[in-house]
């Protein structure tokens, strides 16, 4: 399998990302000899974060992005985290077909990540998506997140760009753009400028360019810009992909993205050791009658209670 | 301490949380003391959880909400948790003082959780604080927070009723509310109403409507309505205080909200397991030359290595 999918191989690749996503630890131990053996150290592909708050336009810019960047012989792979999907996923409104022209593209891998209400897990499960859509040849890979917060952190613990989505608008609604996000950001998009007053666009970009001036740099030789367009339209698109080959051509941010890499390395290792014993440790939680125990006793602390627990599992 | 803050002392209540949110065992420790010798296993108290995307008006909402219920004698604890703040924490844009009105009444609390980052952490310092409020005699507690999935999931866990805000919108922006966030939801409110035509707006409640008939009952005898109105005029929280009543005062209800404050126990149980295993694993892989042998090699695989690790860990 991990031939196939050296070669290209959709299926198999798919395939490959479904094991890696088990909850089967048989599946997921086969999933990670794929993941070995396909593995590079060196650096194909880029690793951009595309994130925005619901409604900023993430879908339809990510295809205006991605239909440009294949048109450019570029092969495009997206990955979408939805952290809300624990109870039953997906929209319950406006469910339509999204990236519905990208996704036709035999050049585009369009792929949801399940994080199974854990959000620890969609590191790994994006990484490892991620490492698969490269060996299979996919130079980009841009990861779709929700705009407010815990994924965002992670999600840019394995990406090497950041783009933010946002609307222009007053300054009021503005504070919902958390400076925890701004500081993760290598480029922001002011979407659907075309349905808005030029003078609520100039302000905001304003706005916005007064609060990045305040932050500390994330990249040596970078100033974040805010480029103004319209996702819809096709408006400003050819600008952010100029930006993003300026930022990954230039030396300095090659140097910090390879060193970043690096390092994650052995983020992962504990990513994994702590997921493998979480599973280990509900196992034991789950077994005779610890739960019956605890609730038949009123006046059990569930601190002191798991403490106890802990020097049973963790002699 | 436990006794200054049943006596309903505000800075050793606030004390007490600062304690149970300490980084340090020691203060930890002793936080769980003081929660073990207060909790009380009645019910005493109407646990809000109130949700909505950056933008929906929350803040002016539990303002406008908390006014109200502080003048019909309660006393009101908010708590809102932001998953964002893991890097520096807070809005970067308009970070206005919130909910000051609110702020200035003697019988209401405000206080911001802090996740450190750890958003499994999030359930228990919110559980923690909230507990300690109650025993102070807050008989509201008001949870606030970000509406895009994760942390609701876990709020929603503990909390008795689930507000959430939307602001009118055409099919195509609706998008962004979520299922899995609709199925935990008791009551939608339709925020700035008067500030949108009122087609718009009888649309949206003719949209959402039809979303809600689809999903399963949350609670017996309850259908979630959709209140129209405007947290920053007042409109409509009259209404939505009036349903929260009735909500609370139906007898099949009161049944599940006990069972529901019941079966919290176990989970609690469950996460303090989790958390006490997790640090312990972090200092145990933060040992020695743990990292340096890792990234040492260039074939080490993380997952093969990862579990090697636990193999020493827990033999």
């Amino acid at each position: 399998m991990a031939s196939l999918v050296q070669q290209g191989d959709r299926l198999a690749m798919s395939k490959a990302i479904t094991l890696a996503e088990s909850k089967l630890e048989t599946h997921h131990r086969y999933a990670q000899q794929i993941i070995s053996l396909v593995e590079d150290p060196e650096i194909h592909s880029r690793r951009i974060a595309v994130s925005g708050i619901p409604g900023a336009g993430k879908s339809t810019f990510i295809e205006a992005l991605g239909l440009q960047l294949v048109q450019n012989g570029h092969k495009v792979a997206v990955l979408a985290i939805d952290p809300s999907s624990r109870l039953t996923g997906g929209s319950i409104l406006g469910d339509k077909t999204r990236m519905e022209e990208l996704s036709r593209s035999q050049n585009a891998y369009i792929r949801p990540t399940a994080t199974g209400g854990n959000l620890g897990g969609i590191t790994q499960r994006t990484y490892e998506s991620m490492v698969l859509c490269e060996a299979a040849g996919y130079d980009i890979i841009l990861i779709e997140t929700v705009g407010v917060g815990q994924s965002e952190t992670m999600v840019n613990d394995i990406t090497d760009f950041f783009i933010f989505l946002q609307i222009a608008a007053t300054g009021d609604e503005l504070q919902g753009i958390k400076r925890g996000i701004m500081e993760m950001t290598d480029l922001i998009f002011l979407n659907k400028a075309d349905a808005l007053p030029s003078e609520l666009i100039h302000e905001s970009k304003m706005d916005i360019n007064r609060a990045i001036q305040l932050l500390p740099a994330k990249m040596p030789k970078w100033r974040r810009p805010i480029i103004i367009g319209s996702a819809y339209s096709g408006n400003g698109i050819a600008e952010v992909l100029q930006k993003v080959d300026e930022y990954f051509q230039t030396p300095e941010i090659q140097q910090q993205i390879a060193d970043k890499r690096q390092s994650q390395r052995w983020l992962r290792v504990e990513s994994y050791a702590q997921e493998i014993l979480q599973h280990r440790l509900q196992s034991f939680l789950e077994e005779a009658s610890k739960k019956q125990d605890f609730l038949a006793s009123e006046d059990k602390n569930p601190y002191a209670y798991a403490q106890q627990l802990l020097k049973e599992f963790l002699p």
